[in-house]
């Protein structure tokens, strides 16, 4: 892991975690994402789809927003880290799109001997919308 | 959607989704997923990193193993019926891995006319360990 390590004394509730601003999104990372994951849903890769849905072309994979709003979590404290993520989907993204990801503690508690923030995370587009809000739990060491 | 429609009415508490299978992680996919994603910590894509973490190699992306644990809703009734995934994460993948997600409907629920089901879900590997433990909730139209 690049990052530095973050420690549980250091954490206060209302911190504000490093924000992540994801490059625009394309259609060939749509592709991409397909042929990562599996899911081949022509929604996200195919224009007519897109087009016949409504969305005037492809939209982006849910999972992938979500994948961005845990990417706020693994870039601060690490894959490792994170024991828990919860999303709820409020918008679809579209090629072009720049995601941005804030985060929050919330929350401080030590249980079974581990060190645990909570965390509130939310994806807004460049106009403000939310596509996700969700929650994040990490396990943290003590100095 | 590819999929059949799939009504609230039709869907009873204990109800089993059809489960997913995965084809093999390989390191290819991981790649590709880094690609797609822009998660390139080395670990998922450099062997040499994954061996001094002593995984003995790559590990798949956390947020994989979650789209996996999400596909079997989105491959069930759609992406765009899926309003909240939680997920914890229990264990890494490694390439080879064969990834099976099963899932059961919990609660049946009605709340500001929508029809909403909660399920259960867990990504297990071959041997049957647990890779991804989680809840999702999905609105389903009505007959």
């Amino acid at each position: 892991m690049a990052q530095k390590e973050v420690y549980f004394e250091d954490v206060k509730v209302g911190y504000e975690i490093p924000e992540v601003v994801k490059d625009p999104i394309t259609e060939t990372q749509l592709v991409m994402y397909a042929g990562a994951s599996g899911d081949f849903n022509p929604i996200h890769t195919v224009h007519a789809f897109g087009e016949k849905a409504g969305f005037g072309g492809v939209i982006g994979h849910g999972m992938l927003s979500m994948a961005f709003a845990g990417q706020i979590m693994t870039d601060w404290v690490g894959a490792k880290a994170l024991k828990k993520l919860s999303v709820q989907f409020r918008a679809v993204t579209k090629p072009k799109d720049v995601i941005t990801i804030k985060g929050t503690v919330s929350k401080k508690y030590t249980e079974d001997g581990k060190n645990f923030v909570d965390c509130d995370l939310i994806a807004i587009k460049q106009n403000g919308d939310k596509i996700i809000v969700g929650q994040a739990t990490a396990v943290l060491p003590a100095k």
